[in-house]
């Protein structure tokens, strides 16, 4: 019998299963519908596809799933839909990050950008050519996301209700996206801008907004229910985001799907990082100056970097505000007036961040 | 007393002054959520602004508009807020455009990754910068578009049939683009390739999906009506799409507002030079592509380059298609059981199309 923290957990494993036969399900039709015409259209969202399902929680797409059966929905066909739809939207979010960022590899498999940066598709110009496939596509799926949500069979108050919350969503994250490369761009910055990028990028984004849309899709409309909803999920993503930037640099591998190093070779101003950078001698800062962004690095370089962390106490500071943040949620929970559903799952959702290894 | 032939142009002038009020007001608004707290946003904002309302003939947001109307719509408050969204939609588009094709002007204004290409806001890489900023202020633009629309207060059913059009609209937009990128990587280009990306970029995005949106947002959901509008709009946007190649090429700079010899040096696979291909002698051939996507071009090569479009007949060629489209168009129209006001605008949009100084 799995122990009782562990249900969140498995709770994401069985929907991932679901999830992601409609995610296919999705992209298969789009697929056919341009094999004949258009097949380097066809190709490309064959190639998304593989993307998607190579890979990721379906976090998003499971808070706004357990966000509408716990605001007393009822019809799981349209919202696992709707699920769908929302990790679909989250595809295009990666793939123009990975524009902004040179990103070349997602849970081991290449980025739309890089598959497409080959003279095979353009000879004069591959980087350039790959970027604008990636572009191009990602605001194609998008407007498919769109479309998924719009076909679905939700009342036609509460469609329109949520679709509007996802758009302001979109917005935030936006707003998110500039203040990250705004800070990738200075050359000193206080862990007060960095948790301000996380509330937008993450918070709103991967947690607030999902849980808001299931709930608003099942007809909420009572403020105050979705208000406290905000309350425990802001806290709980800047929470997450922290604990990803310690994995991004602390953790293996393996479990990331991606380079360990990456994080560090492209100069991510994580809290971790500034903090460290506050908090170093001259001699530890001029070190971590140097390795930070630096591509190719070696073993030696990774373990200065990480020890500086250690002896500067950032990875202890950015443990703390990660515990504290999601301490902070469940105190929102615990006082809140939501369904016993609704908070059984956010609970879970807690205990399943409090026992992420980093 | 205007002359007849001209009334579309005055009912574009028109429409620009009104519709020109509600963008200013919608970006008003989002400048104004985001100036004290994210100033480089806001400040985006504002120069998109700035951008949108330099110029712009407000092609869509009239078909949208008139559509609307001409379909029994009587909000017209409500359809104004819906013809700015698919103006600033366009912006959104055009942002996006101008990354893949490396633009700097439009309306002599320069384009947002213009602007933002600067040392100022990236000493690492100005350009790429420049081009971040467009990307997401772009897929801002989008959502901000989406809420505008949602905002407007039509009724529910029509609202989210006009959405869904929007949204296929914009997969087949993206379809269109994918389909221009890759033609100008291909050695050889059929004259057929291009008419059918003209018919994604141009006839279905400027022409059928703003009319058939507003259709539908004034509660039409009549098919025969709606086939009717395409089987006009798709030859009538081919048509308009040929005209501008011609502008492009052998129009003049202050009229388009952007550099006569930049569809060249763009090296931009228009019909007019994909046919000149075909009918050109192997010397001819050899100075086209020699001019075609070449950088700074003098007076002398411009004029060579016009030369052989003359002398190859393949301006005549290009004239022809567009005007045997326009005419299909028109016996459409004639044939059609639109309204009387609906037959009455669209006549007048071939007319002022006819019209145009080529």
């Amino acid at each position: 019998m799995p122990s009782k923290d562990l249900h969140f957990k498995k709770i994401l494993k069985d929907f991932k299963v679901k999830v992601d036969f409609e995610i296919r399900k999705q992209f298969d039709i789009i697929v056919n519908e341009n094999k004949d015409e258009n097949p380097l259209v066809a190709e490309s969202l064959e190639y998304s596809k593989h993307l998607i399902l190579s890979g990721g929680k379906r976090l998003r797409g499971a808070l706004l799933y357990y966000g509408y059966l716990g605001a007393g929905g009822k019809d799981k066909k349209s919202v696992l839909k709707a699920a769908a739809a929302a990790e679909i939207g989250h595809l295009f979010v990666l793939m123009h990050d990975d524009i902004v960022d040179h990103g070349t590899l997602r849970h081991n498999v290449e980025t739309l950008n890089k598959k497409y940066a080959d003279p095979k598709y353009s000879k004069a110009n591959p980087i350039h050519f790959g970027n604008s496939m990636a572009l191009i596509i990602g605001d194609m799926i998008y407007a498919i996301m769109n479309k998924i949500i719009l076909e679905a069979k939700f009342d036609q108050k509460s469609l329109l209700s949520g679709l509007l919350q996802l758009h302001k969503v979109s917005i935030t994250t936006a707003i998110g996206q500039i203040q990250d490369i705004s800070i990738g761009n200075k050359a000193i910055v206080s862990s007060k801008e960095v948790l301000a990028m996380y509330k937008n990028k993450t918070a709103k984004y991967t947690f607030e907004g999902p849980l808001r849309i299931g709930m608003i899709l099942a007809g909420c409309t009572d403020k105050k229910t979705l208000t406290e909803v905000s309350d425990y999920a802001i806290p709980i993503g800047i929470s997450f985001q922290i604990q990803d930037d310690i994995l991004g640099i602390f953790g293996n591998e393996e479990q990331l799907g991606k380079s360990i190093v990456s994080d560090i070779e492209e100069g991510k101003n994580t809290l971790l990082f500034v903090k460290a950078l506050e908090l170093s001698s001259s001699e530890q800062k001029k070190m971590l100056r140097a390795i930070f962004g630096k591509k190719n690095l070696s073993q030696k370089e990774i373990l200065s970097f990480r020890k500086i962390l250690v002896e500067t106490g950032a990875l202890e500071y950015a443990k703390k505000i990660s515990r504290d943040h999601l301490n902070k949620g469940k105190e929102k929970i615990n006082a809140s007036s939501l369904s016993k559903q609704t908070k059984k799952m956010l609970t879970e959702l807690i205990q399943y961040l409090e026992k992420r290894e980093l």
